[in-house]
Formats: structure tokens, C-alpha cells, sequence
């Protein structure tokens, strides 16, 4: 491509080639990026991605295994082998799969490869999330009630649990993603769930270290987004409410949180600068808080780039992937705090090939028909088309579908629209479309008064049921 | 649909129902606004369109008439009718066929219809090309040298083109898109183009009149977009420039222009602003403009909403539709000068099915695969998909491919990652994507140092002949 490199930044020191070890929008969206600096792109796949959007659309592409992910995607050696075949310098993880994990950075590093996210070091301390509190407890960020630390006795979680009271919610140390957590209303639940998570904490991630936290029941999720450099430039991009999920995953994503007090919000923007410099951050970080009136704590730091990342893009006009590149590269970033504009209102939906009648069932299967909607402020994230067959093996996420507006009420008005237009057709395939529609035209939504809650209170009012 | 009513803005004297008499793209582009505006939309459709994308996006479809324009998007009496069937309150008219239409804007108005758009007699006066520059020379808008009038006389010709010196350009009173008008290098070829150009313009707009206007070969085309209401506001969206064109249409714009001095934009802003009040403009038009180092001339006034909209709609956040219809409504703009941000740069491309190996024949034919390309701050207007055919009844215009960056740098490497995703594939179908990627590598295109000549400048380049 002698255009594509004829328009790299200049004389500056970037990577000539990029391995991407993920699938799905993500790897498409890290390909979009490296093709507009002028770096090459290799894509890694499984043989259940073989005709991904990804694939076609990298430079180079190279089968790693089967579609079971322990064989292919979680499963670095073929990935190391891969990069270092094709050249690249640099791996971006993506989200999911290896992009938390410090001993594949490790690996890396020890390859002679870039690894596109944290040092490893900074991943163990934040990635362990009893760590991760104590780290910001000690720059003086609140957290949510809670044990403090590791709890292996009843006694303890007995007593932890008579001192910040019910209901509470049992995590895994090791957990993510909405896994390894557990919602205690009742004493007598308390013991039994708490060895429950226990065991399947040790199941899934080999580690079965529990914490317990507050659960504060109507509270919001709210996240910052911090970007960080090797040249000690931390800056933040504001937040993201992200209080619209089902079972512990987000469905619904905005930039600025709806009805944020200007105090809170320098509060919580404050906190994970802080946070991130205490850590020696670098990269894309995601600060992720609880805010429940005008209480306010800290849950835990995602040390890559999130799902919901666009709706930040869409207010700053920041592309975040190509900082992430631009730091690992070695490059300081491309804005300063004083450079940073936030305008307007961004809204993601995630538009997932799963069944909401049948408690999110994932619904595998060809697309016969898939036009996304389009037209102006409308951002399409997505990595299916017409003729490609949603794999089984993988999360259900079909699209992100964002928009911009600028303000709340436009924003929404025009995701609705966006949302209806979305054509998406197949035997058996079931989408999240209807039920997002159903959320945005919900009262408390509209309002911007909702809470993490919210899903749960349109299936008791039989919104679903009604469908 | 309940809840786009729930989305109008609560207690606005909006329209009900509006009509979209058009087609292709910008059909589409409007009845996505009428959603967001919480609108019912009708599209009037011929038989060669029934399976369009606007079709089947709107609330309601009539079809009005065979595939030949004269007697179907050309045919006010079939329009009229269906919107007084499906009672729509208002039509929009797009751009291209009835939108200029002075006499249809009239016949809306007796049928009880408000035509979003100006007022007729405001259009009178500005559709006459003559009678629009002398307006604008009154208020002291500089015009590009020509015969200032119309010229019927071979003697006056003579003399007129004495006084201006050659190159020059013949031009129908009543042309426009690129039709019906001449270029004239050599004295010996003068009288013959003129004489050609009058009979061509009789034949094809029923009206023989011609001006001439020095041909200024090195140019840039640049236009100034204006928002009007009927409460005195007059505001400016700043400047695009289209220089980038095949046969006087065009083929890539952006804004803001590059390397425009900001005297310069505030010369032609202001014309524009004065301009538009002197005429008792309302709702979008734009003025257009040639400029010649630190020359500047006024060329025409387009009344409605252009193709290349969405760059301006990228730079300020505005949607231009939405203030069209808030105008016709009798609403005043939803912003003012002040209000008004403009940031970042933005780029379109068309993309059409034609063959520029061919001078730029159309190709219609069905499209076995289209996939337009996504990812951040990239807009695809368009209304084909797969499985469509492109019908031989109309223009050739398949997609407009928006970017958004920070700098135009940015902005250009997107636009070429873009371009270079977009997958179409069919039967005998070809595009101008190829030839837009040419542009975008060109070196007088990359430095923002083109004029309306470039497309020429390739093609003695080669460059054409090459691929």
C-alpha cells in the first residue's frame, strides 16, 4: 500500500507492522486504525473467523487454532509464533481474551515484542482487584464499603457483613466481564453463595479468591477515561455512564453521564488522574466508580481499551486506538488535558445476537440480511455482514451501533431512529434490538434517573413479557 | 410509531406528515431526520425505485410514475396528489428535479403544501443566473468579469470577450449540475460554441439565454453555506470547497477550505451572510464562488440542500435537514452566529457507479456485494445495498463517503482507509473509487493546492490510462 504509507505521521517512530491477537469488531476497529497511520496489519483467527471482517480486511492473516479460544485466541504461543513470522513489532490485545493478562505481556516483551497496553507490573497490581482498592485507598479514592481485602473465613463474612450491612455482592478477585459475582439480599443466602462463587471462581479462573462490597442497588456506573504516556502526560477524557446492563454486562453506554453534578464529575476525573499516575499507567485506562446520590466509590480499573470506547471518541474526537500505538510506540500523546474538548452527547448500543425472551440465550447463525443504519452522526461498529454466520463460540455481540448529537434528548431521538432502521435478518437469529428500543423509551431512562437496576425494573413491568 | 411521537419536540407547531419528492440518497437522508424530528414521512417513488432503501425506510410510499423522470420526479401533479392523499402538511423536495422549481414551490403553495425551501419569488430571482449576479453586484458582491447580462448578439460577444481576454465561459441562463455550459480557448471557436450553446440550452431547458463569464482555469470553487429563517436570522456554516471536479460536477469536497485565508473566509462568509439577507433568503442555500489567488468572485446561488452537505454538517454538529424543516415550519433556527462551532476538518468522496476509464459512463447493473465501509468518524450516505440494482434513469451516485478528523492530514489518511474497505461488486459495475484514491495521492490535492482543473491535470498524468 504506497499510498497508505506515504501518509504515515513523518519521519516519526511508529511500529511498521501490528499484530492483532482478537477477533470480532475490535480487531476490525485496531485494523481501520493502523491502515489511516500507514502500519501494516496482521490478523490473527481462529478457523470459526476464517471469512471475518477482520480477516478481509487486513493486510495479512494468519490461522491460529479452532474456535474453542483456549486453543486460539487465549493461547499465546501460536500468537508469539505468528507475529514473529510476519514481522510485526507490536501485539494489540484488543479487550477480552490475553489484553488483561500481565504474563502474556510478559511474554511479549521477552519475545521482543510491544505489547500495546500497561507494563505487566502495572496490570498485576490493578488487575487484582483486592490490590487495585488498596492502591486507591492509598491516593485517597473512596471505596464501596466492603471487606478491604480477601475474605477465606465465614466468621469474617459474617462479621464484614454485619458491619457495612445487606445486600452485598460477593466478588471474585480475579474476576471481569460480569463473572464471578454474586448479589446477597438474605442472611441465610450469605454462607452458601459465598462458598458457591468461591467454587466457581476456582473453576473459571483458577484462583478462588473472594472480596465483598456494598451492594448499592440504585446506584450508576460511571468510568473515566484516562490516557497516559511513557513521558509522564496523564489526561483524562471524561466519563461514560454505563448504568444500563443485564447480569453485571452493559448494554447501553453515554458520554457525559446524564445529570452528573459538576463537582462529582471533577471528583471522579480527579481521582483516576491521580490514580493513574500513582500506578504509572500508560496507555488507554478505564476508572470505574460507583455513584449513588452523592456518594461516590471506586470498583476497579480496566487496564485496556473498553467495548464502550466510541461513545468517548464521538464527544472528544479523539481516535483512542491510536494513542494506545502512539504510547506504545514510545510517542508522547496527541493532546493535553488544556487540548481536550468535550462536545455534544455520544450514545452506544450494543445490538447483540442473543434472545432477551429466553434470558439472553446467545443465537448463533447465518445473517441473510444485515444493513446497519447510517447517515449523519450515526457510527456503525461492526464486523458481520450479509452471508457471514455468527460463530458459536464467542460473545454475542452482533454491532455497536453510536450515535452523536448535540445534546441528550437529539441523541436519543436519533438512536431510536438508527435502531428501527437496522435491518438484520436469519434463521434463528434473535438480536438486543427490541429491548434496547424498549430502554430508551423508558421514563426513567428518558430522564437520565436510572440506575444499574434498570433492566430488571422493565422486565417486572412485562415490557418483555408483552414483546 | 409511539414512540417517535414521544421523541418530537414536545409542544413545537411541527409538521405531521412530511413528502419526500426524491429519490437515491438524500430521499433516505431526509426521512431519517423526519424520524428523529419524531415526523411521519412519505416517499413518492417510480416504478424503477420501488425497492429503494428510501421506499423502504418510510413511514409511507407512493408511487407516482414510470422510471422516466418527466413523468414521474419531474411531474408535479402526481406529487401534489399523493401528499393531499396521505395528508402530508409539507414536501421536501431534495435536490436536482423539482427542488429549484420556482413554479412548483407555487403550486405547493395553492395546494394548501408548504414546499421547504425559499420563498418562489426568491427563487425567481436567484435561479436566473443573470438576475442573481446583478443582485449580488448591487450589494457589492464582486462578480467574476463577464458580459454581466445576457448576450443574444454575435457582435456583442465579440466585444464582451475583447474586453474580458480568453479563456471563457458560455453559460445557459438556466443551466446548472454541470449542464449547459461551454469552454472557449481560441478566437476561431468562439462564435460556433456560442451558437452551439444556445441551441443546446433550448433543447434541454427550453430556454436559449447565455451569459459569458472569463474562465478562470486554475480556481478554486468555493462555497459558503447559509441557514435562513423567516424571524430575520441569517447565519453561516462556513465555507467548502469543491474544486475537485469531472465536467463541472463534483467529485470530493471538504471544509473548511484548505489554505483559505481567514480574510478571505471573512469576505465570502460575510458576502454570503449580506447576500442572502438582501434576497429574503430562507432556509439552507449556499453561494457559490470562484477563487483566484487573493480574487474572489460570486458565481450562483444553489437553492437547497446541496450533495455535499454532510461536510458541513461534520465540522459544526448541525444537521441541515432538521433546520429546513424547522424554517418551513415557521420555527427559528436552532442556532445563532455565536452558537455556531466549527472544528476539525471534513471530507467527502462520491462514489459512483461509472466508469472513468470510459469518460465516466454510467455503469448501471445489480450489485452482488456492498459493504460501505465504518469505523470512527466515517459517515456513509447511500441507498443502495445488496441485491440492488442501480436503475440506468438516473445519476450515477452510489455512495458519499463522509470522514471527520482533527486536521486534514488525518482526515485525508481516513478517507483513503475508507475508500479502500468499501467493498462493491456486481455485474459490469464500476466506480469512481479508484480514481478518488488517484485524487487523494495527487500532490497539488494533498498539498491543498488544487484548482477545478486537477481531474484534467491526472488524466494528462496518465494516471487514468495506468490503472
Amino acid at each position: 500500500m504506497p499510498l497508505a504509507a506515504a501518509y504515515a505521521d513523518p519521519g516519526k517512530p511508529l511500529f511498521d507492522k501490528v499484530l492483532v491477537a482478537n477477533r470480532g469488531e475490535i480487531a476490525l476497529r485496531v485494523v481501520r486504525t493502523c491502515q489511516e497511520m500507514g502500519i501494516r496489519s496482521v490478523v490473527v483467527y481462529s478457523t470459526a473467523d476464517r471469512d471475518s471482517a477482520a480477516v478481509l480486511a487486513a493486510d495479512e492473516a494468519v490461522q491460529i487454532g479452532p474456535g474453542a479460544p483456549r486453543r486460539s485466541y487465549l493461547y499465546p504461543p501460536m500468537i508469539i509464533e505468528a507475529a514473529l513470522r510476519t514481522g510485526a513489532q507490536a501485539i494489540h490485545p484488543g479487550y477480552g481474551f490475553l489484553s488483561e493478562d500481565p504474563d502474556f505481556a510478559e511474554i511479549c516483551a521477552r519475545s521482543g515484542l510491544v505489547f500495546i497496553g500497561p507494563r505487566p507490573e502495572v496490570m498485576t497490581r490493578l488487575g487484582d482487584k483486592v490490590l487495585a482498592r488498596e492502591l486507591m485507598s492509598e491516593v485517597g479514592l473512596p471505596v464501596v464499603p466492603g471487606s478491604a481485602r480477601v475474605v477465606s473465613d465465614p466468621a469474617e463474612v459474617l462479621a464484614t457483613v454485619k458491619r457495612i450491612g445487606l445486600p452485598v455482592i460477593i466478588k471474585a478477585s480475579a474476576g471481569g466481564g460480569g463473572r464471578g459475582m454474586s448479589v446477597v439480599r438474605d442472611w441465610d443466602e450469605l454462607l452458601p453463595a459465598f462458598r458457591a462463587t468461591r467454587a466457581a471462581a476456582r473453576a473459571v479462573f483458577g484462583d478462588e479468591r473472594v472480596y465483598l462490597e456494598r451492594f448499592w442497588e440504585r446506584a450508576r456506573h460511571v468510568e473515566v477515561q484516562v490516557l497516559a504516556d511513557g513521558h509522564g502526560n496523564v489526561v483524562h477524557l471524561g466519563e461514560r455512564d454505563c448504568s444500563v446492563q443485564r447480569r453485571h454486562q452493559k448494554l447501553v453506554e453515554e458520554s457525559p453521564a446524564p445529570g452528573l453534578a459538576p463537582e462529582m464529575r471533577a471528583r471522579l476525573t480527579d481521582a483516576a488522574v491521580q490514580g493513574a499516575s500513582a500506578a504509572g499507567y500508560t496507555g488507554a485506562g478505564t476508572f470505574e466508580f460507583l455513584v449513588n446520590g452523592d456518594q461516590a466509590a471506586f470498583i476497579e480499573v480496566n487496564c485496556r481499551i473498553q467495548v464502550e470506547h466510541p461513545v468517548t471518541e464521538m464527544v472528544t474526537g479523539i481516535d483512542l486506538v491510536r494513542e494506545q500505538i502512539r504510547v506504545a510506540a514510545g510517542l508522547p500523546l496527541s493532546v493535553s488535558q488544556q487540548s481536550v474538548r468535550m462536545c455534544g452527547v455520544a450514545v452506544e448500543c450494543r445490538v447483540n445476537a442473543e434472545d432477551p425472551s429466553r434470558d439472553f440465550a446467545p443465537c448463533p447463525g447465518e445473517l441473510t440480511e444485515f444493513v446497519p443504519p447510517g447517515g449523519p452522526f450515526v457510527r456503525v461498529d461492526t464486523h458481520a455482514y450479509p452471508g457471514w454466520s455468527v460463530p458459536p463460540h464467542y460473545d454475542s455481540l452482533l454491532a455497536k451501533v453510536i450515535v452523536w448529537a448535540p445534546d441528550r434528548e437529539q441523541a436519543l431521538c436519533r438512536m431510536n431512529r438508527a435502531l428501527r432502521e437496522f435491518r438484520i435478518g436469519g434463521r434463528g437469529i434473535r438480536t438486543t434490538r427490541d429491548l434496547l428500543r424498549d430502554v430508551l423509551a423508558h421514563p426513567a431512562f428518558r430522564a437520565g434517573e436510572h440506575g444499574t437496576a434498570l433492566l430488571r425494573q422493565l422486565d417486572e413491568m412485562n415490557d418483555l413479557a408483552m414483546r
